[in-house]
């Protein structure tokens, strides 16, 4: 007998049909003897349909209140989902987030689990029910309903499988596991078997959102080995752990690009301590967030001076223009120029750590293919390159052809 | 400085644009120095739209989810309400029924509240904050989240009123208050300033239902003294109380007429003893609600018989007949007679305890218009009669205008 810890979203009980649809997978589980937790988010679309009524009220409403009323979205999918499992003759119960003894820290809307006491959900589980717990939502030890932020309910089933030791947690979406590329615009691609943590990780900062990085931090912190799968079929999903010796055969785990990145160049910032500080805290304080950071020696004459390039997010790059307008005085660089026609393309795998010449590899591919490379970052198991957003999806499909194959 | 408790249901609280009324009105109060605790219901279809979800995934769903499921409704009107009156510049602070303390038995969907602990509302409301209340729901002493059935949302005001020993409990609805009889019907019908619970009682059981029976039980028990009001509007409601002396100068408080009721008579019933006990006993057991009973002596010949007749809800009736056909054998009667088109009139005053000739007068009023009685039903402080349906609404006005005036 295994304790499974399996999450839906949104998608998944989207309506009664899809959440019925749930339920006889859990049953299917069920009957094998399982014991069996679900995570369900909110219906999906429930979620949006409630902000925008709180904020035809007020643009800017109460982080405290929003928690209350988006905890409401995934308190109704526990209570249908448990229902559904009793039109199928499954003992199942329902609980929130504060019934299943999920605290949180006091962060309104990006509230951070502090421990849970799964005492409440051992207990059902040992009486032989389907425990159905609500995603996304906690309580302070005060009694405050909290909510976890995005991708809170995946973190709040990879928190309680950790919590209950639980031999296996499912993460159940609408694609079919981690790819090694995305399919839609690279033919050859497939799907993963498995991915250590930290390349899932790497993967998600360069642009493949199959999950939140701190739900992957989190398994990774606690050791806790999930497999995402499909909701829609029955297809094994990709099991997501930690790096195992065997990991390292492979070279590049997979292929990224993010087409949702600007750059911005400082040109002839003087060579000076403290200027990049002031610049980036200013970006930091008006939440524009800051990917890749490049200097190099700047070609204008005069006094020693440096270009500074770094890519934003694109939505952020007006904003980010100004905070840089506003420093003109402070930061007496010569002139700013802007790119929103980047992608950024990036190779993932721990293979890289034993495996020399990857990035010559790259390079090579990228000036094969007539690619000019605009801007180069590197950790122990990434490569990402900026380059022109025209030919991103042509170098995408060479790069993964050569390093994981047609 | 006043403590206020206000309730508004779920036609007062039914958008975005209403929501915004009632904080403007709570700001009103809240201005004048007083200390608000507001109780809201679901919007208006909320609470509907959840029970269809949950029977299109079962007919018959487990009553502790559907309270998991209708608890938010009350949660979403809650948090809405706070962000209004945030956007007006009020301080307030939402509350789910369990964190307000409202603590109840384990009956899921018709819970009983067993006491409320109002040490965090009290404490909110000394910070200088509005209080806002789910209404309709409460929780277990292990943590269930219970509701408390129809009318919920008035009985948590009138029990937090009890309370927080408030000085005033205001009930808003979409009616002006307490009226002498359906200004629909009859012409001259006008707003009663005030009324005794006892009055109120009998008239909600007469077919004028203003609220549930149970929340002006719950008011009369603990000497919650409130206005029944209307949000649409700032007319003064009908403040309902203990009786006072000057009360019974007021030989009828009301009139109302109950067309929602069918009439049976078992003819040639043996007369001998535990012959009705079995029958009301069948009755209950099927869940008929059995209203007025009268019995007489049979004119048939034979053996002692007497006729007994008794009132049932009109939905009721087919179910009722059923079950008396089934005790065609045991309980020997000669013929059943069924009457779906008559009506019930009463009239009620706590005057009638010291005004003699009250029935007379009536039954002389009846007459003169030609209205036959079928049934006599009478309690200290009420008189029923069954009369013909076609001829209800004109008995009706001719009552009122005798007793109440033009």
């Amino acid at each position: 007998m295994a304790l499974i810890v399996q999450k839906y979203g949104g998608t998944s009980v989207g309506n009664p049909e899809r959440i019925r649809n749930v339920a006889s997978r859990v049953k299917k589980y069920r009957d094998q003897g399982d014991q069996i937790v679900v995570v369900v988010s909110a219906m999906s679309g429930v979620t949006d349909n409630l902000i925008k009524l709180a904020k035809e009220i007020m643009p800017l409403p109460s982080e405290r209140e929003m928690d209350m009323l988006l905890a409401t979205g995934e308190q109704t999918t526990i209570a249908l989902t448990a229902i559904a499992l009793h039109a199928l003759g499954v003992d199942a119960v329902s609980l929130t987030g504060a019934q299943a003894g999920i605290v949180t820290d006091g962060v309104h809307t990006k509230a951070k689990i502090q421990n849970i006491t799964p005492r409440q959900v051992h207990g059902m589980l040992d009486s032989g029910k389907v425990v159905i717990v609500a995603g996304f939502q906690g309580q302070t030890l005060s009694g405050e309903i909290t909510t976890l932020g995005r991708g809170g309910s995946d973190l709040t089933a990879i928190a309680l499988a950790a919590a209950l030791q639980a031999d296996l947690c499912q993460i159940y979406t609408d694609v079919d596991g981690v790819y090694t590329a995305d399919p839609r615009i690279v033919k050859g691609a497939r799907k993963l078997p498995e991915i250590a943590y930290d390349e899932m990780l790497e993967l998600a900062s360069t642009g493949a959102k199959v999950m939140q990085s701190r739900s992957v931090e989190f398994a990774k912190k606690f050791g806790v080995i999930f497999e995402v799968r499909s909701s829609l079929n029955d297809n094994p999903g990709t099991i997501v752990k930690e790096e195992t010796a065997s990991m390292e055969d492979v070279v590049i785990r997979g292929v990224a690009l993010d087409k949702n990145q600007a750059k911005i160049t400082l040109v002839g910032v003087p060579d000076k301590p403290g200027v990049a500080a002031r610049i980036f805290k200013a970006l930091a304080d008006s939440n524009v967030n800051v990917d890749m950071i490049v200097q190099n020696i700047s070609h204008g004459g005069g006094a020693p001076a440096t270009d500074l390039s770094f890519t934003v997010d694109k939505p952020d790059l007006l904003k980010a223009t100004k905070v840089i307008d506003s420093l003109k005085g402070e930061a007496a660089y010569r002139e700013v120029l802007s790119d929103e026609n980047i992608g950024k393309l990036s190779i993932v795998g721990v293979g890289m750590r034993s495996h020399s010449g990857v990035a010559a590899k790259m390079f090579e591919t990228l000036a094969t293919e007539g690619v000019n490379i605009g801007m180069i970052s590197t950790s122990e198991i990434k490569i990402s390159v900026v380059i022109n957003l025209d030919k991103a999806e042509q170098a995408m499909r060479a790069v993964h052809d050569v390093f994981i194959g047609k």
